[in-house]
């Protein structure tokens, strides 16, 4: 891809992956101009993670900080507190100051795995937010109207079908746009959700007497359960620090109807790339399988390199596709009180080896299906010495014994 | 009155002019337990004078003071800069520090005209209102409700009719009800179109764990051209410190149908009193004119003591009543180049006397009626002599000479 894209003009490069861009001719303008742009992403720590859904944006931001222009983070420890709105159909609860500040303190660091250290400026929040007095927010509520804020889809409905709307959440909308006014932004992004937020800040940047910002959005990347936004209070999330085979895991749990959107959005790939995995994806079974798996191996290589990727691919094969125990299982004789001729009784062998508390316990795991050989449900008691001799006996997803 | 009223339940003497008590049964409650209660009032100073139509809250709070309840002035200077939106079918500008500072100077000693000495606390509520920052603001808006706002009757006008409310109209109410969270009050005056601001203040008061306070407001006081509410940006008020002749005259040119409202308002007579009154108007002729000629008596007797109120009584009878001159006008001789046997040249005399700067200033004068003598107008250039001699020759509303 990179030989292609450097050949495009920066506008035509900047907007991959991108929802919408208001207005693009002015960032068309902008760009052409040639002097570096003040990019700002705003991201509040309401979480310990960073998860691909968030990478998509930062992708986008570092994506302008290769091209020269200056990514301005900020940090939202003062707007974290408050909540945004967006898209939220009740009244959020409030986040502490400790709870913001533990939570920012383990996001930073991951948001530098996809930033580049060059062009950059971290800013929080706070620092403009904290001081403000009433008077500083009369001014600033002054420059917007009630009907502007009800105009935003969420604020709309929730109106319509009288669900309380407090005032504090046509506050969050207004501080956040004083951040751009603050730092001076050129260009603003964030997710769809966010364009209203975003347009606002172009309008009060605008009211405070400066050029006013382009708006550009990325999609919102569907989470594992594949209906919902990716996010971490649904837990349908991969951490961009989760550990390679989960991550590889977790991607392959993932519906084939979203492979392209993984492919583009989280592994990145290129517009040829990304149609050969989407006709592949299409064409189901096998072909649509390792279309998975490449965007998957993709994912895991951007944030753990090409050696975890295939590491992870290979204990994946072990553990689900052929159905064997990963490489490090320890190995355990049959215990010889369990063995009746050439039957073994199960609950007594899961219990000798600490498998099961007790025999009982092993039984009522059999009876829930919790107990495998070889990856294969058991449902008897009682059974065949050789369909256990030499196999792998799997209680639950994480205990595994080679029997001997 | 007094001996009548005071033989009444404190509760019945203190609903006296008052519009809405909400709720009446616990001021009666709190009043039962004999204890002192806190009354505010907030006034902003928003124009130099206090007039007739804030006299009528002042003296609600003035009887709580009698009654040997705490007044709670506040002065709203830091409201005043923001502007209560209410009743306005416009966003209002802003004040400046300056502007408030000097009408806050204005008024205060006008309040003292009404209000006693005794039982005072006077509050800026720049006190607390200055010091809050951002957070304690989201605190405040968290604690209501857009819908709540919407259903303010004149906001909800505006936005069904899309004019715009800018969102700091929606921090008015919060700002001063939060005033009735800093002194604690158990009641609240204003007038009614304050009803929903001091209903606020009663929620907000419960949101911050105290006990709620009780609105009670009285009606707006009719200004002088007998439709729109008193106020001195529309010019149509009394000043509390205008002079005796001043106020007596403009209280005498208020229309019949509103003798009974400023017998009990303005002038706070008892209930047989108003309803003489008020019986007196309806007769209309000289029957009602002297109803209203002993209202203004009263009113004036209130701010400058019956000595003053007779004195502006005679005073307007000499200038409007007996179509005479007040009493210190000047005399002059008819210019006798202006006589020609028995008749009188008027145009030269104007012109002569001073009264016109020219002969044909002095014709077109008269020719527009806005010459009399004794109070009747002139529409003849040539008057008989006899009509002049020893009369009073006016121009316009002050230009005034009597002939010799």
């Amino acid at each position: 891809m990179t030989s292609t894209a450097s050949s495009l003009p920066a506008y035509q490069r900047l907007i991959v992956n991108a929802e919408h861009v208001v207005p693009g001719e002015e960032l068309a303008a902008r760009l052409a101009q040639g002097n570096p742009l003040r990019i700002k992403l705003g991201l509040d720590p309401t979480a310990r993670s960073v998860t691909l859904g968030w990478a998509v944006v930062l992708r986008k931001l570092r994506q302008f900080q290769d091209e020269g222009h200056t990514a301005i983070l900020i940090v939202g420890d003062f707007t974290a507190r408050v909540g945004d709105p967006s898209a939220k159909s009740q009244t959020r609860p409030q986040l502490t100051r400790e709870q913001v500040r533990d939570y920012a303190s383990h996001c930073l660091p991951m948001f530098m795995d996809v930033l580049s250290k060059d062009n950059l400026e971290v800013r929080y929040n706070s620092e403009w937010l904290e001081d403000m007095d009433l008077s500083d927010v009369l001014e600033l509520t002054a420059n917007y109207t009630v009907a502007q804020m009800l105009e935003r889809d969420d604020f709309s409905k929730r109106y319509d079908e009288k669900r309380p709307i407090s005032i504090i959440e046509f506050m969050y909308p207004l501080l956040q746009a004083y951040d751009s006014v603050a730092v001076r932004s050129d260009v603003e992004l964030g997710g769809t959700d966010q364009l209203f937020n975003l347009l606002v800040g172009r309008d009060l940047q605008r009211a405070y007497g400066q050029d006013p910002q382009i708006a550009m959005t990325t999609p919102l990347l569907v989470g594992l359960d594949g209906v919902q936004k990716m996010s971490q209070s649904l837990g349908n999330f991969v951490g961009i620090r989760d550990e390679p085979q989960d991550m590889f895991g977790k991607l392959m749990s993932i519906p084939d109807r979203l492979t392209e959107q993984y492919a583009s959005l989280a592994a990145w790939l290129d517009e040829a790339q990304i149609s050969e995995i989407s006709e592949a994806a299409r064409a189901g079974g096998p072909t649509a399988g390792e279309a998975k798996r490449r965007v998957a191996r993709h994912v895991v290589a951007l944030y753990h390199g090409a050696e975890a990727a295939d590491a992870s691919e290979r204990s994946f094969d072990r553990t689900f596709k052929q159905h064997r125990a990963p490489a490090e299982i320890a190995e355990a004789g049959i215990p010889p009180d369990a063995v009746d001729g050439d039957r073994v009784y199960l609950p007594r062998v899961l219990a000798e080896l600490g498998l099961a508390s007790s025999r009982s316990e092993a039984r009522r795991l059999i009876s829930q299906g919790g107990v495998k050989v070889n990856g294969d449900t058991v449902t008897l008691e009682d059974v065949p010495l050789d369909e256990l001799a030499g196999h792998v006996l799997q209680v639950g997803k994480r205990k595994y014994v080679r029997l001997s």
